[in-house]
Formats: C-alpha cells, sequence, structure tokens
C-alpha cells in the first residue's frame, strides 16, 4: 500500500495572463489551481504515492474546481473542509527576458485564512500518515493558519511521522519581523527543512555572508553554517535549491542537501523557462519522494532537482514529470532528441 | 459641450466561462469589467454624452484595467479614487436554453466596499453635471456605499440635477428585509425610477398582484397602481423593462413608462441570447439619453428597449449598439440582412 | 457510505471540431473524453453515489488522460487495466440546424476492444456492488467485450446487484442481425432496461409500430406491447427518452418509465442543443440515481429525463448538472433568470 | 473527365470577429478567403467538377493563401494573375437576433480592381469550358473589370459555353443607378439568370410589386412577369432563392426556378444560422452542378436550394457540403439525428 | 497639469500572426493597433504626461477601434479628423531564431495619406503644448503628411516648443534618393534627433564608417561625426538605440546620447525578444519623458533604452511597462526573480 | 514544364499540444497533417518543382483533410489511393529546455500500412517523373510498404530516375535487427543516400565511431568511412545534417555532403526551435531541389541545411521557407531585422 503523505495549506485559483501578456492587454485568462502544498500533495501521488491534502474550500464551483483538480492526480481530498466565503486567487502575469514575473494576490480573507484550527482534527487525519509536510506561506495566511501548522506538526513529530517544512518566504505576505518569531517557533517539529538558507539565517537575525558556488569561496564556512543550524534545531536534513539568476526567460538550477555532516551539491541544469511558478514545490515533493523511496540523501536531492527542473517546462502550477522522465534527465542529461 | 451624466458605484472584474461551458470545465475565463452604473456611464458616453464615473479602485493592475475600460469608450475617470485591497470579482456561467446563467460573487471587502462615504467630495463632483444616476446595487453593497448613494442623490436634488434610480434587486447581495428601508430611503431623491415594478412594490411590503400583458387583463389596475407609486415619491417617470422570459437561450423584451398620468408600453423584441447580463443597465442609460436628448417619453423609452434588446447579442456587459442601429431598429424592426 | 455503481465499458478520446466547424476546416480538436458506461459512472459519482469504472486503457499519456479525467469526478478507476495498444478515439462534427452532427468512429483494436474477458475478475470487481451498469455498445466492440457483458452480468445477477442495460444501438458499429441474437441473449440478466422501444422490438423482429404522443394515438397498443415485453424478459422497469427530433439545433424532449403495470410519461423540455452526445447516458444515470435514491419510478423518470435535458447545454460528454439543479428545473421548468 | 466551370472575379480576405463580437471589441479576426465566383469555383469542385478561377492576387503571401485556399478544394489556378499593389479584405460583423451583420469594405485598389481586361485572354482560358459564371458583383469593382465580364461572358456565349449571371446588387459598392445600364448590358449573354427578381426588375426600373408566397397571392402575375423578362433577355433560365427573413439567427429559405414556361418552386427549409455569407453563391453553384449534371430544372434548383441551407451552418464562405448530404437533406429533410 | 506631448502621425491596424506561424498557415490574426508617433504617445501617457495624437481616421469601425485604443491609455483624440476611405493595415509575421520577422504593408490611400495639410490646424492644435514629436514615416507616406509634418514643426518652433524627431526610414516605402531631400529639409527645426547615425549621414551622402563599439574602435571619429552633424543642423540633442542583433529572437540593445560636447553610452541589456515592433518608439518616448522630467541627458537615454529593452518583453506595439519598472530595470537590472 | 518529384510513404494526422502543454494537461490539440515523403512532396512543390505523393488514404474526412493539406501546396494527388479503415495518428507533445518532445504513435492498421503493394502500378505512376524519393519510415511501415518501397525503387532505377532514399531510423516503429536487413536490401537501388552516417553503419553491423566536428579529430578517418560506404553501394552522393544538440529549446545545425570523392561541410547555424518535427525532410527535399536546379554539390547541400534550418521556426511538419529566404539565409546568414 502506498504511503500516505499529508499536506496542509491553501489551495487558490491562479489566473494566468497567455503568451506573455500583461494583465493590461489580457482579454482572458488562463485558469490554474495551486499553492505551496497542495503542488506537493499532487507531484508525490504522481510519484506512487498517497498524497492527501488538508485544506479548507468554499461551496461553490470555484472550491469545487480546486477539489476536482487534486483528485485528478489521485490526492486524498477527504480532509478538506468545505464552507466558508470565497477562494484565494492570485494573478500572474509571466514574465521574460529583463522583465520579472509579476503576482498580484488577492487571497485575504479566504475560506482556509479565516478557518479555525480546531476545525481539524490532525490526530485523526495524520492516523496512518507516513510524512507531514507544511510551507512557510501557511502560517502567513492567518493566525489560526499559523496554529494549525504548528499543532499538525506537533501531532505528527508525536507520532513519529516524519515532518517537512518548506520555508517559502512571501514579502507580499508579510514582513521579515512578523515572520521571524512565528517560522522559528515551528523548527523544533521539523526533520527535513527546505529553502533558501539566506532566508533561515536572517529568521534567525544572522545574514548569512555570500557564497560563491562558481568560484568555490566560502564553501567551508557556508557549510558550517548549515550544519550548526542543523543541529541547533535537530534537523536531519537541510537542502535547498541553488539558483543562479540570469533573466526572466533562463536560470541555472542546482541543490544541496546536508545531513548535518554530509554535504553534497547537486548536478546543475541550464533552464530555459516556461512556467517557474510551482518550481521549488517540485523540489520538496521530489525530495520528500526520494526520502520514503529509500534513496540516499544524494540521490533523494538529485531526484528533486532534476523534477524541479522540469518543472519550469510545464504551464502551471502542477508538476507533470513522471519518474522515468526525471531518472533520464539525471542520468543522460539534456533533453534534446524526439523520443519517437 | 457634451451633457454630463455622473454615475456612481462599482466595476467589477467579469470573468465569464466560454462557449456555455461550466465552471468545472472551463480552463480559461474571458475578461470583462462591467458593474451596473458603469455600463450607464459607457452607455451615454457612446451616445455623445460625457459619462463620468465615481468609484473606488485598487492601486493594481487590475484596477487599472478597469479604468482603462471605462476611458476606451471616453468616459471620464478623474473622479476615480485609487486604493483599498482588491477588487470585486463574478464569475458568469452563461446558460443556455433550460439552463439559468450563474453568477458567482466575490466582491466583499472590495476598495469600494471599504470606501468611507466621505472620501468623495459630491458637491464638487456633480458640479456642472446634468444628470445623475444610482442603482439599488450601490446601496446592498456596504453601509457607507448606502451613505454614498444617499448624499449625492440629496446634493444632486439640491442642485437641480436630474437624478435617476435603477432599482437592480440581488437576492444573493441582501435580503428582502434588509433592502426594503435602505431603499425606499432615496426614493424621495429619484426623478425617474426604473426597474420591476414587483421589487418597488415588495420593497412597500405591497406585493403586486399578477399582470397579464399578452392577455390585457388588469391593464387598468396595474396602471393605476404605477401612477400612484409615482405620485407618492415624486417619481417623474417610472419605467421599466417587461421581459417574457423563455429560456436562457430566448425572450421577448419590451418596456414601458408612465409620467403619473401616461402609460405607454414599447414595442416587443423577440430575442435570441449571446449574452443577456447588462440589459438593464442598457434599458437605463437608453432612457437617459432619450430623455436628456429630448425625445418624448415614448421615444426615449423605446430607444431604452431597442438599446437594451441590442445589449442580448454582444458578448460581455457593455452595450456597442451605436445610436443609429438603435433608431434602425425601432423603426425597421428585426436586423436580418447583411449589411454590405 | 455511498452506494457502489459499476459499469463496464470504453471510454474514447472524443476529438470535436469547435465552432460548427467541419473537420475539413478545423485546425484544432477540442478534447474530451466519453463513452456510454464511463459517462454513467461520472454522473452518479457526482449525485454522491461511488461510481466504478471497469475497462482497459493503453499505458500511454492518452490513457492516463483518460484515467484523469474519471478521478476527476471521483469515480474509481483501481479496475481499470492498463495494457494493449491504443484508446478508441472518435471525431464529432458538431451539426447545426438541418446539418447532422457526425461521429467517425477510429475505435478498432483498441485496448479494450482486444482485452480477454477473462483478465477481469468479476466476483471481486462486483463485490460489495449496489448496481451494475453496461450498455449494448459494449457486446458491439468485440466477442470478447460481449462475452464480458455477460459475465459481469451473469454474476451480478447472481449476488443479487440491480443490473440496468440501456440498448444503444449503434448502426456504424454492427448490424441489426449482427446485433439480435448477442443482445437479446444479455436481456434475461437485466432489471432495468433502457433505450428506443423500437430498438427493442427489432432485436426480436417484431418492428413496433409507430406511436403518436402528440395525437395519443395507439397509446395503449404501444403500453401493451412494452408491458409484454417486460414480462417476457423479467425487466423489472423499461424507461426510454421520447425524442421528438427538429433540428440538429432544437429537440424536444420527454421519457416514459413503465413497471410492466404502471406507465408514466414524464415532462417535456425544449431544448435549443449545446451539445448532445452523452444525452441518452445522463438519463440512464439520472434514473438509476433515481432508484438507488429510492424515489417513486415515475420521479426518478422524472430525474432522468431533467438530467439528460441539462446536459444537452453543456460541451462534451459529461454531465455536471447537479441534484440541486436538476430538482430545480423538474419542479421550476425554464431557467430564464440570471442567479445573481 | 470532369466539366469546366470557369468564373471570374474577385476573392479577398475576409477578416470576422470570433462570437458574435463588435470588431470595436475584438483582439482577433478569424481569416477566411471568399468571393462570389470563388465560392462557386470552390463548390463544384467540392461536387466532382472542375472548377478554374480566374482572378488577379498580389505577388505577397496575402495573395498567396488565396490562392492556396483555392488548391486546397482541387480548384485549377492557373489563370490567376499575380501583381498589383493589394489584395481586396473585408470585414464581417457576424450579427445574432435583431442585430444585423455588418459588412466593411476594403477593396478598393484592389490588383484585379486594377487589372487591366486586357490582361486576360478569355479566348484561351475559356478554351474547353463547359460553363462559365460571373456575378454583378465583378462589374461593380471597376470599369476594367465590367469589360472583363463582358468580353468573357461574349466570347462564351461565341463557343457556345452555357453562362450564368448572378445579379448580387452590392449596395456600398454602387448606386443602383450606376448598375443599372451596366448590369442590363450584359444580359444578352446570360443564359442561366440567377438572383433576386426585384433586384432584377429594379434594374430595368420597373419595381416588382410584393410577391406573398405564403399568401400566395399574386402568384399568376409574378411568374407571367418572370417570363417576360427570360423572353425578353433570352434567358433560357431565372431561378432565386427565395428568403423569409426573420431575425440574423433565423430564416426560412426556399427558391424558384423557371424556364420561361413552368415555374418551380422548391422545398422551403428552417434554419439557425451560423454564418449567412456566401450562401447565394452555394445556390449558384448547387444549381450550375445540377444543370450539368443533367438534373430536371426542378430537381436542379432542390439541389441549388439545398445547398444554400447547408452553407447557413458551415463558418465561412466556403460551402463543405457534400452531394450526398445535400441529397439527403432534399430527400430525408432535417438533419437531426446524430449520425454514428 | 500634465505637460502636453504631441504627436503626429498615422496610426494602423496590425494584424499579426500567432504562435511564429507565416501569414501562409494563419487561420486568425492577433488585432493591434500602432503606428510610430501614436505609440509615442500612448507611452508618455502611460508615464504621466498627457500625450495627444493628431491623424485623420475614417468613420468606421475599424477606424473608431483604433481611437479607443488611444483612448484607453488616456491619450487626447480630439484632434483626429475623421473621414477618408480606409485605414492602414500592416501584417507581421513574427519571425523567430534565423528567421527574420516580415512585415507585409497595405497603407496606401489610407484617410491619412489622403488628409489635406490644411485640415489642421496647428497653431490651435499646438497651443499649450510643451513637446512637438514626428517621425520620419510620416513625410513618407505623402506630399501632403511631408507638409504637414513641415508645418507642425514650423509652427512648433516659432512657439519655442521643444521638437524631436524620429527618423525611422523605411526601405518598403520609399527610397534613399526620394527620402533624403524631404527629411534633410525638416531638421532645422528639430531639437531632438533621435535614430540610425548612419541613417542620418546617409541622408546627407556622407556614409558614415563602421563603429565598433565592443572593440572602442574610431570611437573618437564616431562622436566627432555626431557633433559636427549636430552643430550643422542645431539638435540640441543626438539619442539612438544601439543594436547588435543576434537574431530574431536574440538581441544585445544599448543606446547613446550626445549634447554636441558630452557623448553617453548607456547600459546594455540582452534582449530574448517576444515582440520587437514599437521598441524604437519606446526609447523616443522614454527619453522624451526624461528630458520633461528634468533628468540629466545620460538619465534620460538610460531611461530611454530600459523603457525600449522592455517593450521587447510585449506582445503588440504598445508599450506597457511603468516609470517603477524601467527605474527598477536599470537600478537593478536583470527581472529574474517572481515579484510576490 | 516543372520537374517531377514521386514521393511514396504515409501522411498522418499530427495531434499536437500547444504551448508546451503535456497530453495530461492538454483541452485541445492543434491539427497538423504531415510525414516524411508527404513533407517533401510539399515542400519541393512550395520550390517550383510539381510534387507527386503516393499513398493509400481512407475515404473519411480525416483522410480528405490530409489530401486537401496536399493541395493546397499544388501537390498532386491523382496517386493517392482511397479506402481501408483509417489514418495513422501520431500525437506530438513539445518539449522544452531540458524536456524531450514525446512522439506517440497511433499508426498501426492504418489505410497505407495494410494496403497491397500491387494496388500501385509503378510504372505508370513514374512515368514522366524525374526524381523517386523514399524514406526509411515506408518499409518500418508493414511488409507490404517495404514491398511497395522496393518495387517502386526499382522501377525507377530501370527507368533511369534519380533515386533519394533517406534513412529515418524510427525506434519505435521496428528494433535495429528488424530493420538491418530490410533498409540495406534498398540501398542498391538509391542514387542519393540522406541521413545520419552512424544509423548506415549501424545497419551494416559497424558500428562508426565518435567524430567530433569542433575539434575536427578523426575527420580523415570519417570521410574515408563514408567513401567506401558510397562506393559499396553505388550512392552518388551521401549527405547529412549535422545536429549538435543542446537541448529541446536550441540546437546548433549544419549538414555534409560527399561525392565519394570530394567531402564538403556546410554552414553552421544557431537554432531557437519553434517545431523540429520535419526539419530532417526539410534537408532532404532541399537538397533534391538544389541538385535538381543544377547546383554544385556544395550548394545543393547549403541550400537543404539551410531549408531545414528555417524549418525549426514553423510550426508543424510543413516548411514554409521560400527559395529567396532560403538562398537569403545562406549568403546574409541571421535573420535579425525586422523586414520593412
Amino acid at each position: 500500500m502506498a504511503k500516505r503523505v499529508v499536506t496542509l495549506g491553501e489551495i487558490m485559483l491562479r489566473l494566468s495572463t497567455p503568451d506573455h501578456k500583461r494583465i493590461l492587454q489580457s482579454e482572458s485568462f488562463d485558469v490554474h489551481y495551486g499553492g505551496g502544498e497542495a503542488n506537493v500533495a499532487i507531484a508525490v501521488s504522481n510519484y506512487g504515492l498517497q498524497g492527501v491534502f488538508v485544506s479548507k474550500l468554499p461551496e461553490n464551483p470555484i472550491g469545487q474546481s480546486a477539489v476536482n483538480h487534486l483528485r485528478k492526480f489521485g490526492v486524498e481530498t477527504n480532509h478538506i473542509l468545505r464552507g466558508g466565503d470565497r477562494m484565494g486567487v492570485y494573478y500572474v502575469e509571466s514574465g521574460a527576458s529583463i522583465r520579472s514575473s509579476q503576482v498580484v494576490y488577492d487571497r485575504k480573507d479566504s475560506s482556509f485564512a479565516k478557518a479555525n484550527a480546531n476545525e481539524f482534527d490532525f490526530e485523526k487525519i495524520l492516523e496512518g500518515a507516513d510524512w507531514f509536510h507544511v510551507s512557510g506561506i501557511t502560517p502567513a495566511i492567518s493566525k489560526e493558519a499559523a496554529s494549525m501548522a504548528e499543532s499538525a506538526l506537533k501531532i505528527a513529530k508525536s507520532k513519529g511521522i516524519t515532518t517537512s517544512f518548506d520555508l517559502n518566504i512571501r514579502k507580499k505576505m508579510w514582513t521579515a519581523d512578523q515572520a521571524a518569531p512565528v517560522i522559528t517557533s515551528l523548527w523544533k517539529y521539523v526533520d527535513v527543512a527546505i529553502g533558501l538558507e539566506k532566508d533561515f539565517f536572517a529568521a534567525l537575525g544572522h545574514p548569512l555572508g555570500d557564497f560563491d558556488y562558481a568560484g568555490k569561496s566560502n564553501v567551508k564556512t557556508f557549510e558550517d553554517a548549515i550544519h550548526q543550524l542543523q543541529s541547533r534545531f535537530g534537523f536531519k536534513y537541510f537542502a535547498s535549491t541553488i539558483r543562479m539568476n540570469q533573466s526572466a526567460s533562463y536560470n541555472e538550477l542546482a541543490g544541496f542537501i546536508s545531513d548535518g555532516k554530509q554535504f553534497h551539491v547537486t548536478k546543475k541544469y541550464d533552464l530555459h523557462i516556461v512556467d517557474r511558478v510551482g518550481s521549488g514545490d517540485s523540489f520538496a515533493s521530489g525530495l520528500i519522494y526520494g526520502l520514503i523511496a529509500g534513496k540516499s540523501m544524494q540521490d533523494a536531492a538529485e531526484f528533486g532537482v532534476a523534477a524541479s527542473a522540469l518543472k519550469h517546462t510545464f504551464p502551471g502550477d502542477t508538476n507533470y514529470a513522471t519518474i522515468q522522465e526525471i531518472e533520464s534527465l539525471i542520468h543522460s542529461g539534456v533533453g534534446a532528441n524526439v523520443q519517437r
């Protein structure tokens, strides 16, 4: 029977302008449904695990469409409560070249944001679970959501369920000062910490110096800092993507993982970007899958980075890459030939 | 110089499913911008008057798109305040045949709903205006919006500006009990009352008996009731469309107007519906134009009904009919020939 | 726990030309996934029952897309085998007015058509089922498929599971002579027979005389014939839609049901057609739901016909109508008002 | 070997707004290529004759696209000259219901309009031809085009080739006074005259009284007038569609044909209109095919009217109906069943 | 009150093939409205200045659509005359990689081309103007248009209004020999000269030697030549983009400005091109804005080049970049992060 | 009179996902018609030769659409037999960056695959032909198709018609072991051999060592091997593209040609890929055109490679490049300027 990966968070209606159009010139929006933890639940289901998504959605066709999107990939949706006023919406204007992609959030007062923490019975929800995942977006949504995240992490921990946390700082949702105490208080329940190291250190008030992967400068210092972070909070693994930004159209993507002792940097991919949104979630879900599947920490990180790399080629938040495609990318590299 | 028609209300982002699709099956939404009073401001500008739209919109690309939509038709947008959190959204699922069109509102806490009545200086806004128009949707939005509507109507009245009010009861926005006291308190400032007579009487707690235009039964009783309503509230004109619903695809549409003495029923049009939303606003704007242009009350009502009839053939809230097309429909009837 | 409705058949990729275009002028095809019994599994799941679809699909992205489409609505897909060469395809050219819709089948040698009857363990598949449904399309696909249909019906019958059979004669799939012996041999296992009465009698070699519902001629004779058919094969219920065709754009739709004693003709709906394909399956699934929900035979047939009527307004094979919409259509009639 | 039907005229780029949009709200135009005589050349090729289209088109991709459109259906394009400045364009705004379809012409100074009559060697072009067809649009384009039409008709006549002429008065191209002398001077070369009888009589300065097919009033008078017209100009056949306009969405369509002695009125079709442009050309080409194929004048007219009726169901100018579909419509009537 | 920037020229309907399609394979065209000076009027309005566009457009829906497009951005359209036969059209086939974009013009005999110079009262039009801009396209359109450009420049100069001129040589509109005398005769009225230096020198019959920015060869010579040009014609500023073409998909873009003494080369941007048309106009409008806003000549040129760079990322002629985005690009460089 | 180039093979319906979507997320498919030899017939017709395509297609609208696609470009379709059950279909999922494009074939049992070799009278078909071309796909389709290829090649050879053969190994169609004997047995009839050298040697059981064009290593050895291959099988010319793959979005493309004595490597192009499918066929058709047009072997190969390079910029299988564009690319290189 498939291992159960429970995730908690918000799924939103995403309205994207087509063909690099501005919102100001768009006569139609492409419809997607996405959100950090929902994307993870879908991706792990695509890898053969049983994703379970926990949230609250309104009793209207928009909410039902989000449920249907999750079911399409086999995600279990029994623990999604229905009620409240509205679903969060976010508008995505896909950038190009020197123009950044823009996200306009309209997520305030969503059903999930206004849900009460005690509407969810995490003891029951987490029964039989093998993994629990939440991101730093959830506590940013509302106090109640932060409280849900904490209680779910705590209960998971108490049940011996592996927990992962993807930092995901969103500057349009809260300030660094607002985020720091909330975020850091959750870390004690976390087994696998994911996210940009600088954001972790910023939350602790210790800005990390620049780290130059290419020049190999300060690598030792950097690894030491990560290892200290891990030993302080008890993170079994700390992992992140390394994105060397060039433009809204091109990126180089790699990643690293540390178990507090060893430190592994993955292969690097040169990416021509179709849609970058959701690629961080793809790293998280690939890593989770790798670790559940019993891969070495190196191989799990490679799987996560390759999954994340492939996400950049799919429109929408959802990662459609298969295990076979991800493995093939890791082993054979660039996907240049037509498969026929 | 063009006569100034000032309207006050909310303009929203309308997301419509294409090709009669359900929201549940829609991979894209068509984008329109509309709202009762905004539609009126646009239509009268299309007829050569100077529409002026008063509202509040967020400082983001969605809000700017609404401003741009209004400017496209020459509507004056100087009195639109910018600020607040969000723009109201409504989803429209276009019905067909026996399936009703569905509207899902997500308009709570919009910039306009949360605007403060005293952010608007109606003394100044209404300077030089020839007409002021508001609908029953505006007071339904929030207490502050109701207060804006009242103070705008009061000031308009005091300046001798003609005022019109389109009842537009929206059951998804408030109950009959909530609406009645608010709505009726505005009527003393109204010169031209527009809307379904049964909703007017319902607001007064006097349900009107059924009126059978085809069978001509009770016509006298009906006219008497309208005349009494007018004399009680001092409506110079009372006018409404008469919609004989057949299905979501077909309607028969006529209208009537009364000056408290005379009663005129217009021509009737058989309509195959492309998009019905906004057709009531088209009646209001056609009537306003007709009265401003010095037409007889009969001719003004005929203009309003013909404009409304044509609206059913345009996708979106906006009425693209020209004066010439409306006149031609009134005089020549059905538009069957290809104009080439 | 939801009642289980198991259906057996083929789901195909449907490629439809948009906007009434011919295949000859179409630069794109709209993608749907549908098939008689799959449509039933989806619709009953939409009504809160647990649809279970049994079939065989290829291990490729087209096959997976069909699985995902079913999962989207909560249909159980565990009993869909994967393998074989290809998925059946059918092209639909949507007619209009005096032009019939055209279906071009390319379904030969599909994974399901070439599946072996003994690949399916119906004893296990039907465990805990409350209803089993199959249509006359399945035995038309291949000898093995006919054999599956028979063995599933037989086992269902032996387990006391209610069985339904929708005749669905497809002239492009087999001739009347080929169909008759296969079809009639299945009837002894059937509790609820659905389909055009004339096709039933034709299969028996007894063409039924014309029956004029409007003129009420021969009604008694017709009812007698139906009752005899039922008593001969032991159909608990016999039900069908009555379609009074006018054109590819308009239809009148009603239905009848008989329990061998009573005979009930439903309300009639005037339909403006968006997409007619799948409307027969909607009648079947509505009827099944009604009978499972404990409605009277009259009410079950009314539910089926109203569901079928609403199907004509959705593009694609899938019926998106909700219980509430169907009940509302039955009770309030035409859906002319905008719901806002 | 297929009979050769030569047609002379202009083919234009047609830009149509999608989904009943106004030009004012259209963010894209659908691209079609059409023109009266080009449409005839395509339709007769679809019926197995060899259509030959004679025209002049610019040496640019727009011109080439028109050539490619013709070749797609097997039309011979060797006699299309290339050169000149531009291709004519016309914008079509598809009406609905009470809103007429609008055509905006931008065809002035096209390559064809500015072509010199002696650029075409009609002696050679018409070698081996069985039929020559031109419409009243061609002489309206320019003096040179009128001269081409005359010399082609004259040479065809001298070679014993059957000639047909479709009146097609376009008020946006010329006035009645401009048209009359040009048009009537061509009639002496015409064997088969097609078009609205009232336009024929108007060109002669004898307005024809109203003719009421339904009420059967004045039928005799009408037939007499047609017969006199024929005997005066030597038209072997006079034929026309009879369109009983109801709206831009619905029409009733029939037709008649006269050989100067007998008068035949065809079956009538109730039409729900997808795209009406080109339906007159469809009547002409169906009639031409019928007469070439040796049908009786009645059957040829029935073929023409049924072909024209089917044209109303295809988007674009081109008639995609097959002989089999046309025959089937004539014999079985409305196309209500799905063909599967 | 906003500074007034008046521009004179032609706005055309632009029909673009979607998705890199050829015209030969395009079943639809995307609709844009654009033209050099119209693009400038829109862009400066987007920067908070009052753009005023002067032109002539036909009284038809195509002409009205162009007016509406301008109004959408707040451009003043009172001085657009209405009349004449047609609006210019140009077809754009968007290239890719090694395939150049193709423009097919169909602009002959447009309403603007055939307008009479004395239809425009430039004394009145330029009242209260702060800046007048015209490009080298306008005098290429017709003799009358050249005469308009001259008289507008002359009157602007006499009123002390700053004038700018963007050279914009179009080889498909006129030859170098035709252009030279017309173009150079306008220069005496120009304060700010914009355009490729080699085209300026070519117009004077002094071809400029190659200038290698990368290799820094001949820089001094180049600067001297520019300075001499300026002193000869009295250009206060001379500015241009520097485009280092790589392919239809990629460009490097920089710019320079000279005040006759100093010479400033801007930052360089690596561009992945979405749509390049209109990027020159974006440079001009950014420069104009910068100079009006009181920036240094360096900063104004940087603003122009960054605005131009961003234009390459928007489909259509219109530049949707905001002041904030342009400033941010200048200061932070590549727009790689998602703004959320 | 144009030289006749006869090609034999299968044309299929190609269904492509738009905008880099996966099949799993695609709500519509773009429709193209293509196949190796059909693509060659079209391209040579675009170059002014008379392409003749020989195949078998079903008598249904899908088959007719393929015929119409060929006719559009002037390809002679008289020798396409009609009959059989179905047309082959292939689904193309366009990759991006590190994600390979995927082809899903559904071509089994197509009309062509099941055609009988003796249905084609190649003696007659090849009468008057100047060139015969077939690819390695045709013998892979079925035994009968292999037999057709052989008999056509043999007869062509006997008539002194130049023959070309494009190797085109498709791993999803047959294994190397299945392919080798069939393929190599055809080579004795081939004048111009086209395709990857390593596939030729693999078919002979002699894997060719790696050849490094950039490093210029082993060039002599490579050329010797090619020359030996040519002398063994009597290939007058051996030519191939050289693709230096980087990703699904970028390629470097060059080519070479050998006459058994001389060896010529062409210019290299850096390609940003819109659609790569059909680019090999473009090389073949460009080479064929070059040789027929009497170009030197170097110039013919340059023409082929430039044609192939341009194909990467067109969506669909069809090459829309003109002779002028190809020549211009060869001589001026990258197509960076807008042609206006």
